[in-house]
């Protein structure tokens, strides 16, 4: 059965025109019967779906047009930055257009004239040479929502698993020396909070992997379970959550092991990246929790190397549509109730 | 189709009486005609056997006799130790009887008499207890084949990835230290001659692991890459073997990925092990590469909180027997080529 719909439709920015994600958009477009997904507009340069598609597109100018526009073309609110568009050559302009997009589907969503923001993929060593100062989108929309970057949560999300990385672009050396009992709590509450909100999970179920081989074997393999993982399980105990662990990473990913928790709890990028792109390659959902609007992202990049040959997999942003649109009804429920 | 057998029977050292190795040993016995398994013999303490089944168990003399009992009874080789034999309960006779079977089973396959030597799991802790000096099995048994413990590598194989981590259990702050050009091209050797000996393999590709989120981004993310793993690489390239990478870590284990290559090589357990437990956690086989033998062991422990309450999963175990069974008649047809 079809989760219901929100009430307004979602703002999906178009990500870099150059990249793969005007078509992605325009797929997921054509399965939305298909697929019963609710009423989205595309953010971005008009030009960069006609250059991968001659199927109707409508310009809006407003989101309240999008639901009507919706069954017979893809709706776009339409962001200009000039430059040329071929897919899979990127330029500045392109970024500058990715960021505008990214920017306008933000302050839309902020306004609640959007239901919930699906960003697609942009480049950042693009935006970082027309001076973008955020790590990425998610610190970027986390800024535009009045939110400390630190304060928000990566979650990465299949139908068969969702992993929460602690720390997330760093070397690996440096990883040791980020964690502490207060970040892993502080994302692990948050990471809670965010299950409750956007997936209606009353009492969430946390698993947290150990950083060693067999979480530490009790010091014999390592220290960090001891010192910061432990102590933070017991704290999040204390505050009434379902935390279990620290688990041996490499045996808490099979079937079994995973119907035991709603989301694992990962200390460095790959330990979490690793099985759920394992798992769901086709169909990750980037959702960053700890904001007050809801925003996913399919989990993965621009793809320069494929776009503009009708190769690339809609699957992820589909899941992400559907998930954002889930999220979001159910916020609004809670917010709306007595 | 299965594959031929070899002309010596299998041996089977039971591992700790007190785990579950008795257990899946009498379940792939009792298996041996649906999973068409070869003829094998187990090696320990007959009573280990009897506590969990009364099934036929039948003991014999010496390895040729297997052949015949194997179709009406678990052939047995007997080593006793004493001690009271409780499932779930080890004691350091336990202990010594799973050494002193792993001595015999790994002896009479240097022999010739077996054709193979497969591991059941041992108690690491009660074999310390017990004077035990090696990390493990496979260290101990590369001393019994003369061969030095840092020129085996431990392969993990399910039927739908293999894994090699390049190191194994030490905390993962000391990886970083562990790691070199001379290490990984070695491991990576010892591998590709396996994967040619042990699966007939002609020119196997291997697939490197990056050791920081995306492989580092040419630096951007850690050096490990630029100083280590591409130059072991092109060391390996250089004598003509497949090598790629280093490869993000998180988008390598993917069905679609997997179809690139034989073997990935991982520079830490975990990276290697989430993989191939995600996927294989109740048919991974263990596979001992660089031994003058062939070697398997089921990729599980002891289980002794499970043991003697039928309620462990011979997967692992049929699928040792038969990966050792295939290796060996491989290795056969190959020492014996014109």
């Amino acid at each position: 059965m079809a989760e219901p719909w929100p009430d307004a439709p979602l703002a999906l920015a178009l990500g870099d025109p150059a990249g793969i994600g005007p078509e992605i958009a325009v797929k997921a477009w054509r399965a939305r019967t298909e697929q019963r997904l609710p009423p989205f507009f595309t953010v971005g340069d008009i030009r960069s779906v006609e250059a991968v598609w001659s199927g109707p597109v409508e310009r809006i100018a407003a989101p309240a047009e999008a639901r009507d526009v919706f069954a017979r073309a893809l709706p776009l609110l339409s962001v200009e930055d000039g430059g040329d568009i071929v897919p899979g050559e990127p330029n500045l302009e392109g970024a500058r257009c990715s960021l505008d997009s990214l920017e306008v589907a933000t302050g839309l969503t902020r306004s609640g004239a959007a239901a919930a923001l699906v960003t697609g993929p942009v480049s950042k060593a693009q935006l970082y040479a027309i001076g973008f100062v955020h790590p990425g989108q998610t610190e970027f929309v986390a800024e535009r929502c009045g939110i400390a970057p630190e304060n928000v949560v990566m979650m990465l999300a299949g139908p068969d698993l969702r992993v929460v990385p602690v720390t997330t672009h760093m070397p690996l050396r440096q990883v040791f020396d980020s964690l502490s009992v207060e970040v892993i709590v502080a994302k692990a509450r948050t990471t809670a909070r965010g299950l409750q909100r956007n997936f209606g999970i009353a009492n969430p179920r946390l698993a947290f992997a150990g950083i060693n081989p067999h979480a530490g074997e009790n010091g014999a393999l390592g220290s960090e379970e001891i010192e910061f993982i432990a102590p933070a399980i017991e704290m999040l105990r204390a505050d009434g959550i379902d935390a279990v662990g620290p688990l041996a990473a490499d045996t808490m990913f099979h079937a079994r092991a995973r119907a035991g928790y709603d989301a694992a709890i990962c200390l460095y990028h790959d330990q979490a990246l690793i099985p759920l792109k394992t798992l769901h390659f086709d169909d990750g959902v980037n959702m960053t929790l700890g904001l007050p609007i809801v925003r996913t992202s399919p989990d993965h990049g621009t793809a320069f190397a494929i776009a503009g040959q009708d190769r690339a997999h809609p699957g992820a942003t589909i899941a992400a549509i559907r998930l954002a649109a889930a999220a979001a009804v159910r916020r609004k429920a809670e917010c709306c109730a007595a």
